[in-house]
């Protein structure tokens, strides 16, 4: 007896479609970037899945075409079909061919995007396309949730800059450590594993050559699979990170950021380069240009206080993400040293984005105060 | 025409006349202390509501007495009726008759009770007086909820203290005011609101006087209507506290423990009592005996660090309430002094009781990480 080959599955709505291809993209974390993280699922009039696909690696195939072939290797023609796809079909010769014209040449009766493509060589030019080939585009479907597991490349896209999430562990009275420094076990195992889920999306995670003298950490992503290991980032004024420095270990690349002057040991396991400096460490305006530069979504910072607060004090902090143990510390360490007092008005009042238990502590995610105030808008 | 009497409200189940008995019990909040807050729920065998009622002022008729009346006024019978009740009826003379004797007299066929009254002159005896008049009795019927309306009241049966509840307002890095002590608005107005309501629950609100010369508090109730006034406090050992202080205006009774040699102004406003000294203030155990003997169930502690760190040293911290301002300030107060570092293991892990968006802040409600370990049972 041979089993039966098992019926496709049938999505009843647009939304359920839709939610699937979102499910698809979350697979492109860790392994797509920079290129965003895109699900596409094909089904044809009755509902029925035709084909799927999430973005692969930088210069493999984008979640559109990977959803075509599928189809195409099934024997499944497109005709009267719907494709949903998390975000607008790029238009463009990027390291790949524009994924609008394979739609184009498949012919779907209708393309459902979630999001247009803030990227200035898309942004509505994919759509446009389809349009004109005489395929029905609709726009806005779960636009939010699409845009959550995007932010960074679509900050980045917006604002020439990657987006910065702050993160910190701190007990009830606001201490990150002891007065000696000691932190290890503020938080929970569960808070430690959640935390590898953030840098597993972080392009980047940054850290204080204060941080790496002091609490020797790796920074790189082990307790969860990944394809992509984050660059990790020292700044590090005056290049003291010694070359026994765990987080110079493989896996992954190492980058240090130094002022000018400065003059890295040479056996250093990492790439060195000049920043300029401002007053109280380096232009931080000018890592965030140089990062962006490399094509980084999203920033992770883990840091001490006194670089926390100059992320603050630059107004660069784009999402705090703060672990809170149930817990009272009393004298120790601050989670961010700022050098004056913030004012008590609304306007220095974040948003909450997010409030959740993650085993015995909370997660708590805020939004900047001034999500745009100094927002420069990226040249094309 | 004459407009027909409504019908009475029918329960469907044991639970929602419970709820019912439980929401009547809410009433007497700001109204029975230092009697707990009881609600009563008479049914018939169809579960029409033949009587209920709640506890009134000290002195006035008992939750049980409240709904006894009705139905009598209404002109029913309890023949075969359910009598449900948030916490056991008394079985001796205080300053009203038992309860008890009011039920067997009534007759209902069953009596369910959330909870077995710990007061060691009731603790069992009014169930056991129903049993042997052959009653049905059931007890534990939402006893969590029974419980968390008197947790004051319970908890000072128990171990022969007030149950102690430290608010602080405090911002993400842990702080509660400016260097200069300016706090005014780090929570919103809905937070200070819901303080109100925490305020009306408390037999009595502690500060210090450091408070008093600093902010000049009222800590009154007066955003929201209460029958009664919670005692004011202020912990002031040289009895520095002036007679323009606004904690000493009406509504409400003001008591000023000093420390044994100290003189209070003799023209305040205020009952003085001497309390022996420890190394630095007050002896907290000697205030919360003195505050127990008063019959005061729930303490609200509004304080400075300083007395908060006093407090949360003493180990007589029942629960922390929290509102958590969604702001960073940097340099400030402390949430709370601690002379040493507290251990970062499991012992000192407070267990989250609640978090809870309330306007633009969070509420967070943890419980103490020793219940009981400091914990005397009173003697009878």
């Amino acid at each position: 007896m041979t089993s039966p080959s098992p019926e496709p599955p049938v999505f009843p709505s647009a939304a359920a479609a839709m939610q699937a291809a979102l499910a698809l993209a979350e697979k492109a974390v860790g392994l797509s970037d920079p290129n965003p993280r895109v699900g596409c699922v094909i089904v044809d009039a009755q509902g029925h899945l035709l084909g799927q696909g999430h973005t692969q690696q930088a210069g493999g195939p984008h979640a559109e075409i990977m959803a075509l072939r599928a189809a195409r290797d099934a024997g499944h023609s497109l005709q009267g079909a719907t494709v949903y796809v998390t975000l607008e079909p790029c238009a463009h010769f990027g390291r790949t061919a524009p994924c609008a014209n394979a739609l184009i040449e498949a012919g779907p009766a209708k393309v459902v995007a979630a999001l247009e493509d803030p990227n200035p060589k898309v942004a509505g030019q994919g759509l446009a396309a389809l349009r004109q080939a005489g395929i029905e585009v609709e726009l806005g479907l779960m636009a939010e949730q699409a845009a959550e597991l995007n932010i960074g490349f679509l900050h980045r896209m917006r604002t020439g800059r990657p987006f910065v999430r702050l993160k910190w562990a701190s007990s009830l009275d606001g201490r990150t450590a002891h007065p000696d420094g000691h932190s290890q076990w503020i938080t929970g195992d569960a808070a430690r594993l959640d935390n590898q889920a953030w840098r597993r999306r972080a392009g980047a995670i940054v850290t204080g050559v204060g941080t790496v003298l002091a609490d020797d950490p790796r920074l790189d992503v082990r307790a969860l699979p990944t394809s992509l290991q984050p660059l990790r980032v020292v700044l590090d004024s005056q290049a003291r990170t010694p070359p026994t420095a765990r987080i110079l270990l493989p896996p992954g690349q190492v980058l240090l950021l130094h002022a000018e002057g400065a003059h890295p040991v040479a056996a250093l396991n990492a790439e060195c380069r000049a920043i300029p400096r401002r007053k109280l460490g380096l232009d931080l305006e000018a890592v965030l240009a140089h990062l962006a530069e490399r094509e980084i979504n999203e920033l992770h910072v883990e840091a001490g206080a006194r670089l926390n607060g100059s992320w603050l004090a630059a107004g660069r902090v784009d999402e705090l993400l703060i672990y809170q143990a149930p817990r009272l510390i009393g004298p120790g360490r601050a989670c961010a040293d700022l050098a004056a007092p913030l004012p008590l008005d609304e306007a220095h009042r974040w948003r909450w984005h997010e409030v959740q238990p993650i085993g015995t502590d909370l997660r708590l995610r805020l939004r900047s105060p001034h999500p745009s105030a100094k927002g420069n808008r990226a040249s094309p």
